[in-house]
């Protein structure tokens, strides 16, 4: 009994906190409670899915979804949801709310046995969260298909926990925005923050100042159908979606059309340019204000959510403090500095909200003691800001620590609690007003075509943080859990593992992308700030180069990584791997060389080939070195090593990723020459001979 | 200057036959006429595209897919369509009809100087067919993408290029038909012949007899609201929609709600397995053609086409002979045979279809001397059928010879053309009559994962046989135009390169897939004869095993089988690859045989493993004869081509295509083995030494 026998190993591993274990099922998020135990349920086309008690559309719709999800992901066809078959029987309370509130209850309780499953939850939301959890179970062995017989009691630790999805830098059309939804909902992420406007265009439909959308988007926006239609996508994924408008700075694209609510006078032009400009709303003059209102007017019945995001970070003050009207206004209003006119426009716009029956969001700028206290602030400078609001009163919403954007590895995102730091040291009353956090994708360096592969499948991570248990942490499990789950989740209709693999195509330009494949395998793309410097960008130059289709974190080298460990403690199978793969990044570069050659687009990669293929032979090098078993001499480690670290500095926008598996191995060898010269590393030595 | 230096030799290559020559534009179809001239027109992100002409909704959404796609496949970003750069102009005299037409003109004429484009087209869908020859013509160089300065005038050799698509075997949910759709603009094909019914499932929602959708679908049917989007979308891409209900027989599922129109008492069920069911309309009673006309008043008026496809196809006579009421109508009616009954019944058919202003269209079975002659026959017998149709009058469309679902090379496609053999001895006026083609996709093996993997991008070749010139016809060429096509067809949305892939990870069952990608790469999947007489299939089995991962033809080994080509001749850097090749296949097995020992799921892939292993080492002791240059003795070539034949047995119905370019090795050392025993060959041998 294949089970029954391994199920002690089993529950071992299944505690809130997973230990890295490739028998422990791929989740993410890792529930609350979950324990396994013996037996399986298979999953064949007659599988049934039945709701026994409470039942409407939007649970019917869920169900059909995770049929349709179960098929696509094991290939299984099932004749209909209600098939005759053993299956899950549902055990819904009630709708929960109609839209998705923050707060709503969430939790379900799974159990799956032999005989069948079930699936309890109070709301259809909590239904939702616990079909994912379902589907993540299926597993194959030599029979089939099966869920695994386990019980899961289940409920985020968090209330917030977004996705920020900037479509104002780089314009996200609509199927993009649909298949983040999908891969949201698989990671029980339930808040949209829909960063609608910046200096780069104003990216919905707005009737009531139709030049908002027709002068400051170069014709790419949501029409208000469209923005329904997201809404109401998102509502049946128990999703919410919180709208931003970006105010007083981060205005340009609206100043395209209505430059006279700017603090200096036009025309002005869509920005083409990244980072902070100086158009400014003019919070001088009621007409901003009624111009405003009238845009809320417009644009905030489309969003039942409660919450209105405005923005307010990064304001440059030079147009306010260059406008003699500006000035004026603030002296007569008592109105110090820029910070303080930036309060007043707050809570006027607080007012605006309000009265539409909205609660006002912004950026941790727009924290300052006039604001009213139900205000939400969303943190990007990090734990002690979130301590801050929360000492003053106010919810917040920690962002600091999970820019996607910046392409760190998924293991400082999940290191990135929002309880760590000053948070740490709040009361009870205090840290509860501390609602979860977001993930945020800023849209500089990502096009429809790669930002899938920005977000996932690291944001699953920061989806894990805010919904497990604080003590889930095993770096290692959720390493090995993420990339799992990144597979799956393809077939929500992501396309994050797929279009590097047709960019790599393209750069190929008709030729065999293989070596390109092997080369992007062991590289890493460089994060915002050193795009940002290595040259010149703007909206309009292509993202369609090598560092574009190289992912945040290479799979490859983690896994090299954790080979060149093992092989330096002696494992042969390691070493193996270790010199087929090094072996390869140097055959490579001969393939690439012609590639270039063919086609001197590629120019720029030619540097990093030859750090790839170098590295390539450091790391055979030091596997002669570990296999001979002798000690290698102080210059020689020395040498090797200041060789490698000139192979790592990052090229063309790239990190020589390959170098990592490399310097294991170096600091194996050094270690072992240190411990050759220490006696009773002799003398073993000694004893081994 | 690149461009003029090299424009002797592309101008040489670019009659309307293209020769295999990678110089010339990767175009399919190949246009009737075009002439490459020196210069190139850059594609910036300001490249403007302008109706300089008439100008409608529908003109105006092609502009903006064209910018869309041409962003997608090049990454760079266009600001609008109506940038402010060089560009292209289109001159466009009218709309055309207002739906896509059997007949209209599709001719435009396309001109490309580094100055400028200017595409002229007397109908919107001209600029439809020319704006994807635009888009195809995209070409990357050191300096960024551009144009090459050209001249086109093309138009296309048949009115009626189809793709048929069965979505009754296996449900194919509508995203799948959209982008199909999509596909089928890019290389301009302008019919979806939509195969809405059939024995396992009637797809599309009937208001006025619910139960055959309701019980007929298992749930998967287009709603009537979706049909009109698939009628409009296709509609936008210049591309007719036909639907198919299949008539008399290939029925089960309509009597799954109405077992009352069938020739024997109910009840029926969806049918579950493949092949010829005895299910059949019964057309002795009035209540049947009714029921036909209320169907058909209740559908007809979804589809703007003037076609109505009612099948006719395999009508199985038994419930008819066995049927006294049915046999005493056939007596009373003078209808001798089961296929007078089946004439009879397609008469009255024909006249329910005129009466809604339809004309029928039937498969070749349907042809009797009493149809009228508007009707039109599709062929699944053959030219000669064509043929017979012709001489007695009637219009008609090919699809022997392209059933995609045969998993043929696309060459034999390529080499089908309606005009071949008896057709070919048609007189003008006759051949008139044979329309076109269509690459008909059935569904027994596919499913919604799979589909675009069968289709892609093999009816790309059957959209050109249609389209291009019939003296375009060099092979070589169609292949490596195929390939680069292939490539860029997934910016429309297809899933044809990608899907394998996820499912070889799927297969993979969370361990690494490479190794499975390097045995997928050089296997083919077998065809709709032998997997039936493989195992008992039905729909409810997963189609998610290897052979359902491996395409229809291997683009690995067909460049192989070039390089064993040029390697017997001599080519080192051939030789090279071929051994690398070689030694992957051999080194492979031991990474799968780990795979397969963790999940055995895989164990079907074991003699498959062993047999491409084997292939390596043949593949390798064939090339150390080859580079020794020394004949080999009879004995061993006879005993090497035995092993090889055992090695090339299809088993878990894949064919071993890796055995194919080895073959070309022995071959080659045979022939050589020979030419050393002349005394000729001998004398050179002794030259050589």
């Amino acid at each position: 009994m294949r089970v029954g026998a391994s199920v002690v190993v089993l529950l071992a591993v299944c505690s809130a906190a997973p230990q890295s274990n490739s028998a422990a099922p791929a989740l993410i998020p890792w529930p609350a409670k979950l324990t396994l135990e013996p037996g399986e349920l298979p999953i064949n086309p007659d599988f049934s899915v039945r709701a026994a008690r409470f039942n409407d559309a939007r649970l019917e719709a869920a169900i059909r979804r995770f049929a349709n999800r179960l098929t696509l992901s094991t290939g299984i066809p099932l004749v209909t949801p209600q098939g005759g078959g053993l299956g899950l029987v549902i055990e819904c309370s009630g709708p929960g709310p109609e839209i998705p509130q923050l707060g709503e209850d969430e939790s379900y309780r799974l159990d799956v046995a032999p005989s069948g499953a079930k699936l309890t939850a109070a709301t259809v939301t909590g239904v939702l969260r616990g079909l994912e959890t379902l589907r993540q179970l299926a597993t194959q062995d030599a029979r089939g298909y099966y869920f695994p017989a386990i019980h899961i009691e289940d409920r985020p630790r968090f209330a917030w926990r977004g996705l920020m999805l900037d479509v104002s830098r780089h314009w996200m059309p609509l199927e993009v925005v649909l298949r983040n939804l999908d891969a949201m909902e698989a990671v029980k992420l339930n808040v949209l923050h829909w960063h609608l406007s910046d200096d780069q265009g104003f990216r919905i439909e707005c009737k009531r100042y139709p030049k908002l959308h027709e002068l400051g988007s170069d014709g790419h926006y949501y029409s208000q159908d469209e923005v329904r239609q997201v809404v109401g996508y998102a509502a049946q994924r128990g999703i919410r979606v919180v709208p931003e408008l970006d105010m007083p700075g981060h205005t340009t694209a609206w100043f395209a059309g209505y430059s006279e609510f700017a603090s200096a006078p036009g025309p002005y032009a869509i920005e083409r340019e990244w980072g902070i400009f100086k158009p400014t709303m003019d919070p001088s003059r009621e007409a901003t204000y009624r111009f405003i209102e009238g845009l809320i007017g417009d644009l905030s019945a489309l969003f039942p959510d409660h919450f209105f995001h405005i923005g307010g970070d990064e304001v440059d003050p030079e147009q306010w403090n260059k406008s003699a009207a500006v000035q004026a206004f603030a002296k007569k209003h008592g109105l110090a500095t820029p910070v303080a006119i930036q309060a007043y426009f707050n809570r006027r716009l607080q007012g605006i909200l309000k009265a539409r029956g909205k609660t006002l969001m912004g950026w941790d700028e727009v924290l300052s003691p006039e604001l009213s206290h139900d205000a939400i602030i969303q943190s990007w400078r990090g734990q002690s800001a979130l301590a801050e609001a929360a000492r003053k009163g106010y919810r917040s919403v920690l962002s600091f620590g999970y820019y996607l954007n910046h392409l760190q590895p998924a293991g400082l995102h999940y290191a990135n609690d929002p309880l760590n730091g000053d948070a740490a040291a709040l009361d009870a009353a205090q840290a509860a007003l501390i609602l979860g956090g977001e993930a945020c994708m800023w849209s500089e360096y990502v096009t429809e075509e790669t930002v899938d592969s920005v977000i996932w499948p690291r944001a699953a991570v920061v989806a894990e943080r805010l919904w497990s248990p604080g003590e889930t942490r095993d770096s290692d499990s959720m390493y090995g859990r993420m990339e799992a789950v990144s597979r799956v989740l393809e077939y929500t209709g992501l396309t994050h593992r797929w279009a590097p693999e047709r960019q790599l195509d393209r750069l190929a330009n008709g030729g065999d992308a293989e070596p390109l494949r092997v080369l992007a395998r062991v590289l890493e793309a460089q994060g915002h700030d050193p795009r940002a410097a290595a040259r010149h960008y703007t909206s309009l130059v292509p993202l369609n180069r090598l560092v574009d289709a190289a992912s945040a974190e290479s799979e490859l080298i983690r896994a090299l990584e954790k080979s060149a460990q093992r092989a330096a403690r002696g494992s042969k199978p390691d070493m193996e791997l270790l010199r087929r793969n090094f072996a390869l990044w140097e055959s490579n570069q001969k393939a690439l060389d012609s590639l270039i050659a063919a086609n001197p687009a590629l120019r720029e990669i030619g540097p990093v080939a030859d750090a790839v293929a170098r590295a390539g032979t450091l790391g055979l090098e030091a596997m002669d070195y570990l296999e001979a078993g002798r000690p290698a001499s102080g210059d020689w480690i020395a040498k090797k090593k200041s060789e490698l670290d000139r192979c790592a500095e990052p090229r063309a926008e790239v990190v020589i990723a390959a170098a990592r598996p490399v310097r294991l191995l170096l600091d194996a060898i050094e270690l072992r020459a240190q411990g050759a010269n220490r006696p009773a590393a002799r003398e073993n030595a000694g004893r081994a001979n």
